[in-house]
């Protein structure tokens, strides 16, 4: 594996082992977290342009990013444009859960506003990379909505879910707060904006919960030494979690393999989605993507 | 305050005591927990019709359901009505942070494909909640969204956004994993889907966390000591968390005091609800919702 790191190259350097085999490609500029996307997409100097440039020439795999989610979709969708027969990307996000396997979210913010057949793609997409780069075997695919039933939920979801209910891989429904403990399907499809909320508000709910706890316990002495105790516990159970493996959410319906990472991603969670990256790339899955849609679309 | 309860007589009878004072109205039938909201609220003797009749002929100041909530929503829109000058009701939850004090979520499922206009009479009637039954002076309000831009979100989000920018209780957009932990504003608004996917995805975050805590502590004798020791600070942060009292989410907007609890309340969460029910009703909320509504719409 070469890895090319896009950025810039003075600050970068000094950070590099002189042996360390990394490919370094100056960009003077670069796109700050909060920038309009659309603007800071046509920026031609940024290390995400300049990445992206690296992939669409052929001298990338794949390209991986935890900048600005918003600004490297609509950079991806300028520089790469989408795969023939897709109309829009899906950004799929893996999720650990309480019975030991991950399960997928797509779409969490590539899409605002989509419609059905949007959702029908997300589906496909989401379990070709399930089956292909996950290794999952007839991956199941359930609609996040607000209750079972299929009339439940907005304008969109009831019309997914009329366009999906003959599909044997189908599921039915599935509703937010049984995804981490029940782990109900393999792929959870949605449009952008419920599931990035979805994603934000189950990363929240644990945070909060792990807050409130850490703040019991040391209001004690007793609660000190309960935490002491239950050290080796909680450390075996963020190695069994280890949200780090699950890092790297793959940008699904572009002309290229771009993959996002946590915007606060440490170096442990760069190097899963490294991992995962790296699989996606092996696993060939933009040309499966490909192949897989134009069969669907004829 | 004299308390009607609604149902089957013959199952509630031997359940009260001699001296309880509680008035029982039988009610032949009841709707189930998945019923079909807009038929189940057709039905004429049920508890939730006969309650609400109570309500409609002014024989009880409000009216508490723990039942089906789409089926108490459509009820009360067909057998009370809209405040003149509300374009659709609103379900109120509380959610308790950790900065010791609630904050309020409307619409967390009343209205599935609201328009920009039900939004802002969502703010106007979470604000008035907030003064008038819970204290809060001055509630401030945001709009739930997937960034703090203007132009982050769906198109509801972003014409919402611009109807509300010029108030100055507006506090701009919020996001779902900032709720519990920074409560960065009184009133959290947003359409009825949404709303409840992140109502169910902030509780199922949490209790995952638990869950998984509680399977990590049982692995081990050490980590069961460590639970042991632990049990007065974790019994002292549910008593503080206490989300029993802030069961209870007002149905605002409909002509009539209606608040709807969990499904899965405990006698004790029921006791929260009717405590807030009791100060709904105090408040004169519905009354002060019609008189602002009408001002607002003038």
């Amino acid at each position: 594996v070469e890895l090319v790191l896009v950025g810039d190259g003075r600050a970068i350097e000094p950070h590099l082992p002189a042996a360390a085999g990394v490919e370094v490609v100056h960009a003077p500029e670069f796109v700050p977290p909060h920038a309009p996307p659309v603007q800071a997409a046509r920026r031609k100097d940024t290390s995400l342009a300049r990445g992206l440039e690296i992939l669409a020439q052929g001298k990338a795999d794949a390209f991986l990013s935890p900048g600005n989610t918003g600004a490297v979709v609509a950079a991806a969708l300028l520089r790469l444009g989408r795969l023939p027969g897709v109309k829009r990307p899906g950004l799929c996000a893996s999720l650990p859960t309480l019975v030991g396997k991950e399960f997928l979210l797509i779409d969490v913010g590539a899409t605002a506003d989509p419609k059905p057949e949007h959702l029908v793609q997300f589906a496909l997409m989401g379990r070709l990379y399930a089956q292909e780069v996950l290794g999952f075997s007839q991956p199941t695919v359930g609609l996040l909505s607000i209750g079972a039933e299929a009339e439940k939920g907005d304008k969109l979801m009831r019309a997914t879910h009329a366009l999906l209910r003959e599909e044997e891989w189908f599921s039915g429904n599935v509703e937010p707060h049984e995804l981490l403990t029940r782990r109900p399907v393999d792929v959870v499809v949605c449009g952008g904006v419920p599931g990035n909320l979805t994603l934000k508000a189950l990363e929240g709910g644990a945070e909060a919960a792990w807050t409130a706890l850490k703040g019991a316990l040391l209001g004690s002495l007793r609660g000190k030494l309960a935490g002491w105790l239950a050290r080796p516990a909680l450390k075996a159970l963020a190695r069994s979690l280890a949200y780090d493996r699950y890092n790297g959410a793959p940008l699904l319906g572009v002309a290229g393999l771009v993959l996002v990472a946590h915007g606060r991603s440490t170096a442990g969670a760069m190097e899963g989605a490294l991992q995962r990256t790296f699989w996606a790339a092996q696993a060939e899955i933009v040309q499966r993507l490909g192949e897989k849609l134009k069969a669907c679309s004829k």
